[in-house]
C-alpha cells in the first residue's frame, strides 16, 4: 500500500463511479475497514458532456476534467483512476496537467481480456459514440493482436445510445433490452468477447438476465477497479 | 442548487459509503448526467475503529475525522454528510472544527420514520455496541416520542456485532441471516419498525429476503442520502 489515496475522477456518469467504488471494495481482499484502500472520489457530474463535444462542437470538458484532477492531487491522492471511458479522450491532454499516474482505462480492458483468458479474435466494443468515432479501442486492441467490431450506425443510433441515456437518467432495468441486443448482435457477428466500453453500459447489461447474452464480457468498471487495486498493493 | 458540493466523509465501512454514492444518485430526479449532485467522497478506511475507541480504549478517531472534513472544505464541499453512526459520536467535536454544516444521521433516521407514516409507539434500533452504550437514537427519538428498545446484549455478541462485521469483510450475503434474526426479535418484543442504525447493517439486510423481516425498516443510507438531496435542492 503506498500510503496515498486512489483518485477516482467520477461523475461521468455518477452512478457508474458509485458503482466504481462499490467494485473497487468488493474486489479488495479485506477482513476489516483498515485493510481497503483509502480513495476520495470527486463525482461532479456538471462536466459537458463528452460524447457532445468531441462530435457535436459541445463545451469543452477539459477545463472541468483538470479541475478534479488538480482537487484530487491536492487532497492528497497518489494516482488517478477515471471510470469514464469517453474521458480517456481528453487522457493526453490531462496527463500534461499533472505529475500523477492515471491508470488507462483501455489498457484495463485489454489486461481483463487477458486475464479471462482471451488472447486473440475478434472483439466487439461498444461505447460512446464519441468513444467509437475517436478510436480509442481500435489501435490499442489491433496492437495487441485482436481484430475489432463495432456495433453500425443503425444500432448505435436504436440500441446503445438509448441505453446509455436510460442509465443515466437512472432507468438501468429498461437498458437492459437494447444493450443486450446489441451486445448479442455482435456475438452474431462472431465476437469471442465484448467489451463494454462506457461505464454506462455494464450497469444497464447488469440489471438484467446478462448470462444469456452468451460470451464472456469486459466491464470496464471491474477492470478499472482491478487495476486500481494493483497500483494500491504494488 | 447551492453550486458546491456535497462533502461525504465515508470510508467507515468503504462499502457503505459507496452504496451512499449509489443510492444519492438513485434517489436524485435526474434525466442526465448534468442533473445530479456534485459530491466529493473522502472514504478513508483506515480512521481507528469507532467502537474500539468509544468501549475499549482504542485510538482516537477524531484526528482522522477532522482531517477527512478539512481535506472536504479545502474541496470546495458546502455541507458534510457522514454515512456512518457511530461516527456521530464524535458529531459535536467535529462540528468546532469546521464552518460547514455537518448532517446529522439521527435527524435523518427520525424525518425518514415520519415519512414513513410512523410518528409514534415502539422502535427498535439496531446498531454497533458503541451506538447503543452511547444512546446517540434513545434521547432524540424519545424526545419525539417514540419509545424506544434495543438488541440485548447476548443478541449483540451472536447476531448484530458478527453480522456488521461480515460486511465490512465483503461477506453481505452471510450477513444476513444474523441481522434479520435479530431485527425478527425486536418485532416479536413489539417494535413498530427497526431503525438500521449502523450503515453495514442495511446492506446486510438488502442482501436478503428482507420482506420477510414483516415490519418497516429505516435504512441509514438512504435516510442520510434523502437528506442530502434536499440540503442540494433547497
Amino acid at each position: 500500500m503506498s500510503g496515498a489515496f486512489l483518485g477516482v475522477l467520477g461523475g461521468m456518469g455518477p452512478l457508474a463511479s458509485a458503482q466504481f467504488m462499490l467494485r473497487l471494495t468488493l474486489l479488495t481482499p479485506a477482513q476489516r475497514d483498515q485493510d481497503h484502500i483509502p480513495a476520495i472520489l470527486w463525482s461532479d457530474p456538471r462536466v459537458p458532456d463528452r460524447t457532445a463535444a468531441r462530435l457535436g462542437g459541445g463545451e469543452d470538458p477539459l477545463p472541468w476534467l483538470a479541475r478534479g484532477v488538480a482537487g484530487l492531487e491536492a487532497a492528497g491522492a497518489g494516482a488517478i483512476a477515471i471510470p469514464c471511458n469517453t474521458a480517456h479522450g481528453w487522457y493526453d491532454e490531462l496527463r500534461a496537467t499533472t505529475r500523477l499516474p492515471i491508470l488507462h482505462i483501455v489498457e484495463a480492458a485489454a489486461q481483463d481480456l487477458a486475464r479471462q483468458g482471451i488472447t486473440r479474435g475478434r472483439i466487439g466494443v461498444m461505447g460512446t459514440a464519441a468513444t467509437l468515432a475517436m478510436r480509442l479501442y481500435q489501435p490499442w486492441l489491433e496492437g495487441l493482436g485482436y481484430e475489432v467490431i463495432v456495433p453500425d450506425a443503425a444500432e448505435m443510433e436504436a440500441l446503445v445510445t438509448p441505453g446509455i441515456a436510460l442509465v443515466k437518467a437512472n432507468r438501468v432495468e429498461s437498458a437492459y433490452a437494447p444493450l443486450a441486443e446489441a451486445a448479442a448482435n455482435l456475438r452474431a457477428r462472431g465476437a469471442a468477447a465484448v467489451v463494454l466500453g462506457c461505464t454506462e453500459i455494464p450497469l444497464g447489461i447488469l440489471a438484467g438476465p446478462h448470462a444469456e447474452i452468451g460470451l464472456p464480457l469486459v466491464d470496464t468498471i471491474d477492470a478499472l477497479a482491478l487495476a486500481a487495486i494493483r497500483w494500491a498493493r504494488g
